[in-house]
């Protein structure tokens, strides 16, 4: 019998364990291995709020260089005079993060952007039919010719090149496979995908990910706009088909409203590869940053934001706030600790139920048997039905409800119970890893 | 010879000349003939700042049947006396939506449900392990009995039935199917899959939606959550794997950061299926019905939304601004008139183009040669390196330079000229099916 080996039932692992982690099946993802290209200094300046002098750029590059992003792209040095010398700079401020500018796909540019000191060059040029018919006129062989020019041009002087086409899903599948290819063969670090008029769909771009990753050897970037609401989800799918780095800005800020959000892909990808994200990027910062940015293009964080809208971590429904009060995960992948926020149960309401308001009477320090809760979450829906509640209407009805009991246990009231604000369950002892027992 | 059929090439259709249409593929797809659940008076109810009174009620109600939604949900009549009462009075207003409320698995609840007047009733119960051990605490044999119970219940009094489990991506795939298969025998009008968390994406719903349509025969229903900013994309997937309603809210409010956003759906739909949504829905009405929602619940439009943000349809890089005035088309599949929008070029800024400043020499009336147009587009950009740029700037410059020339040609100043918006050129001539030209 001692031929064969014991086979034993293996442990899960705690990956297998995570229902949103990677899929095995794509051999070729880089869901726990993506880099990030934030370009809030290059596409969100083409948003319309946006001027940075340079002192508000220095302060957003070193920001997100603290943060953690792999890479920082910078407007085009052609483009005036004052981005030109913004680059230089920022290329002197010595930041960990590598430093590109974005230029188009022709050597006048090429020549200037060189000289600035930065890292590497991104090239893009519009492939579809309409960009080539509308925007530069040029043909594929044209674009070709000059692509390759450009690329053996900064490859010479040492520093990384990108070569992207524009509107890659409107751009026929032959012209880009073809130029991708050339491209590939004499060396370019990285080619890119772009979705510039924001109506790609996941599975579109899964499809071209894919088909591009069996055609060239370098890694594949992709820049989504958020037109139709799926820039993160596109990011998310084109890192399952193999796809290595996204472009991000803060907020999303960019041409029209915009392109994959920082902090939203954080969201997105925290789900999917916890340690990776947790270990690689200082979440906590993503409030400071976003608030940085939004009041450089004086916009608000939007109320339904990822992670720091102002309701992300808000739970209301009864039965909501019954089962995050037993375990948040029930409701709640995303840890609010994660990302340096709170969690709060809206229990000022009238579809609150009395798990929150018992949880309430706790907190104000009084003893209530659940039937007395019962009763007394009835008072308080029933006046919810009449107007809005806020946290001190309900405190009065359940102080008066105590008081009119027979005999009242006080055990002292708590000065620390925060009347203000609403029930904050934060527990610093909370499990850490949340995702492995989701099972 | 005549034995053989003469082979043509056949004109591509409109529908396959759509790079962004349904994937033939897919031929379960129901992107061409998905169904809206409109829930802002359900799931937006459980949004942190909702608190909506009959009236509020009734004339979102009306402005959500106006629009064209299939279905209107409604707060469970259980949550409290006004919710019954209100839930009531809708069903009275007769309109052409079926009014559905939304209720837990129980005889109870489904009692009072079905007295109201209600068109059908959506029943969920939590089917994870999560939501089993830390919400209601029952097994899946005590889920299957019940949900049979209130299904037979509801069917007897004649109105439509759903059957959703709830936390769907994080359930036992073998217990849904189970349960799914077991109602579906007993003929409910739906089932549902419902994202509770927020945290799917949208290769593994495609996935899960193939499988559950394998097993059923009803109609599948989703609600995606949008924690980490995929509830359309997740939705738009889902269609094409052949579920068939989708469950939004106006701006997508509702639990956290809410759900799949009505208005973000119809920006996703219409590049899929511009003939269906366009014949069936009142784009238009998009705006009116997200300011009398966002006024309701106290919040902004986000800056970024779609269709309806500030910038949704503003160009401002020059290389953007130049094509999109050759044709709207290349930088934007999204069609402004169809939503009652307009175009604009965001001109008065560094990144501006020649092309850009033409047209705002053109609207002012004024007479350039291209050159002298180049002249003045670097003075412009000169003084939008050093500060932000207003159109009184621009203008002041162009006619400054206009005047400055050695023989001025003044056609004759056009008093009409807007100066304090950016320049608009909307076209009323312009063509109606751009994406049937898109390749």
């Amino acid at each position: 019998m001692d031929q064969y080996q014991q086979v034993t039932e293996t442990t899960p692992t705690v990956e297998s364990a995570n229902p949103y982690g990677p899929n095995p099946a794509d051999f070729l993802s880089n869901v726990k291995e993506f880099q990030l290209i934030d370009s809030t200094l290059r596409e969100g300046e083409q948003f319309a709020n946006a001027f940075f002098d340079r002192e508000k750029k220095i302060e957003i590059a070193k920001a997100l260089d603290d943060f953690g992003v792999d890479y920082i792209e910078l407007t085009s040095p052609v483009a005036s005079e004052q981005s030109l010398e913004d680059c230089k700079a920022i290329c002197n401020l010595g930041l960990k993060a590598k430093i590109l500018t974005h230029i188009r796909c022709h050597m006048d540019d090429a020549r200037v952007a060189v000289e600035t000191g930065v890292d590497g060059v991104d090239v893009v040029i519009g492939t579809s039919k309409f960009l080539r018919q509308y925007s530069h006129g040029k043909d594929m062989n044209y674009i070709a010719k000059s692509a390759v020019e450009v690329i053996e041009f900064v490859k010479s002087k040492g520093i990384e090149i990108r070569f992207s086409s524009e509107d890659s899903f409107r751009s026929d599948l032959v012209d880009l496979l073809n130029i991708y290819k050339t491209v590939d063969k004499i060396g370019v670090n990285r080619v890119g995908i772009a979705d510039t008029v924001g109506c790609a769909n996941p599975r579109q771009v899964y499809e071209l990910i894919r088909t591009l990753k069996s055609v060239v050897s370098c890694d594949i970037e992709c820049h989504f706009h958020n037109d139709t609401g799926c820039a993160i989800a596109n990011a998310y799918t084109a890192l399952e088909g193999g796809a290595k780095l996204i472009d991000v800005s803060v907020l999303g800020i960019g041409e029209r409203n915009g392109i994959t959000p920082l902090g939203g892909l954080m969201a997105r990808m925290i789900v999917a590869a916890p340690d990776y994200v947790k270990s690689k990027y200082k979440l906590h910062k993503i409030r400071d940053i976003e608030n940085l940015v939004a009041e450089a293009v004086e916009v608000n964080i939007p109320f339904n934001n990822p992670i720091t809208g102002f309701c992300a971590f808000t739970h209301k429904a009864g039965i909501h706030a019954k089962a995050i009060l037993a375990n948040p995960s029930t409701y709640e992948i995303l840890d609010p600790h994660d990302f340096g926020m709170k969690r709060y149960i809206h229990f000022a309401n009238r579809l609150t139920g009395w798990n929150a308001i018992k949880s309430r009477v706790d907190q104000l320090n009084l003893n209530l048997t659940d039937d007395q809760v019962k009763e007394v979450t009835a008072k308080i829906k029933k006046l919810g039905d009449v107007r809005p509640l806020n946290i001190d209407d309900v405190d009065s009805i359940i102080k008066d409800f105590h008081q009119d009991l027979a005999t009242p246990i006080l055990k002292g009231k708590d000065d620390q119970a925060d009347k203000e604000e609403p029930l904050n369950i934060d527990e610093p002892a909370r499990k850490k890893s949340k995702l492995s027992e989701s099972i």
